[in-house]
């Protein structure tokens, strides 16, 4: 069933032209069915009650019942990164399951600041993500701080070389959960003493080197891959 | 240290014409220590005993125990997928250990064959993967096989949404490990039912929907955040 991206859940719910189009290419008429999200949890099946050149029109059904949300929300702090990394990154980050993308100034970054129109452009990398994995929820994703900036709300974990701690072994669901991963070259030591000061907890993922794009997937599809 | 790829360890070691170049990029001399390996699992020290327009070459030192292999080989399985994914794919899954890719056709493929100049591509990716990552192993790229070829040697898991199960539950690194990731369409009921016959189980990577190049990341990375 078609999936539509909402402002808000609504009695009558008009859709703005793109998303008009869009079920006018699919040849849906009125009548058909289709799912709404608010990009907030909310989600319920909808009818076409309008579908013409003026635009299209949907009423409300019943809600549905959207369980594929983490136990609680996890956030994914992430370096700045170079060209389509961090798209790449936040698209498979939503995939898998974060509810927040917080981007980060750091030190050794492969760049130091990052403009509104590739922030919007994240934005929407996330929506389409969220649409096509089946969630409810539209992972937001903030504008850079600096990781002295980063507080620290429930648990949070921070991949490093060199640790020897399991993510799997520390994670509970008991509260928030944040997972910061670095630049193409690292942390600097004064960033790791820090984010360590606030209580993030170093974690292994495995003796190599990984790619800056890499490493968050690696900690996100370890939680993934417990079933959450 | 820079990290040179060699046709085999041997006591005097010439370079490709491609490699000798690299070196004077990088501005070394003679006498300068750089590391080798043979990308099968033979690790080195050497020394830069000629560089000029004619090529380099290297007096082999002391070997190097290089400790970033699986305790067991791992293979990742995967369908043969559309455009750069494969390549994205062989990347990270070299980054995160495997030592080996066995391309897969399948009944929904996105595409039904590979050509050699693409399997030749696939091979130098993870040829660079596997330096940048500074593996001593490079993973080999086998040629796509039907799945219902697939041998099973050791311990096998199969990415399958609906599952339950942990991979993490049931891996032990008594035997080589399988993981089979399917493509964009999913395997077919009869490809699922072939590879549980054949001994694979199927595991959970969570309840959303991943894309065909995030699944098999999000399994290796949950294999990776246990510290092998």
């Amino acid at each position: 069933m078609h999936r539509v991206k909402v402002p808000a859940l609504a009695r009558v719910m008009p859709l703005d032209p793109q998303e008009s189009q869009h079920l006018r290419v699919l040849r849906l008429r009125v009548g058909a069915q289709v799912q709404v999200f608010d990009g907030e949890g909310g989600e319920a099946r909808a009818t076409v009650i309008r579908l013409d050149e003026g635009g299209a029109m949907l009423e409300l059904g019943e809600r549905v019942e959207n369980d594929r949300e983490t136990p609680q929300p996890v956030t994914l702090a992430v370096a700045l990164l170079k060209g389509d990394k961090l798209s790449d990154v936040v698209r498979a980050a939503t995939e898998l399951g974060v509810a927040r993308v917080q981007l980060l100034q750091t030190r050794y970054a492969d760049v130091p600041e990052i403009g509104d129109a590739k922030l919007v452009r994240l934005r929407r990398v996330a929506a389409e993500a969220s649409k096509q994995s089946r969630r409810a929820v539209t992972p937001d994703v903030l504008a850079p701080i600096p990781v002295s900036k980063l507080v620290l709300d429930g648990q949070g974990f921070l991949a490093h070389p060199g640790s020897a701690a399991r993510v799997t072994d520390s994670l509970d669901w008991s509260a928030p959960v944040t997972f910061v991963s670095g630049p193409e070259g690292g942390f600097s030591d004064a960033e790791v003493a820090a984010l360590t000061a606030s209580g993030f907890v170093s974690v292994t993922l495995g003796p190599r080197i990984l790619r800056a794009e890499t490493a968050p997937l690696a900690l996100l599809g370890a939680v993934a891959a417990t079933g959450v």
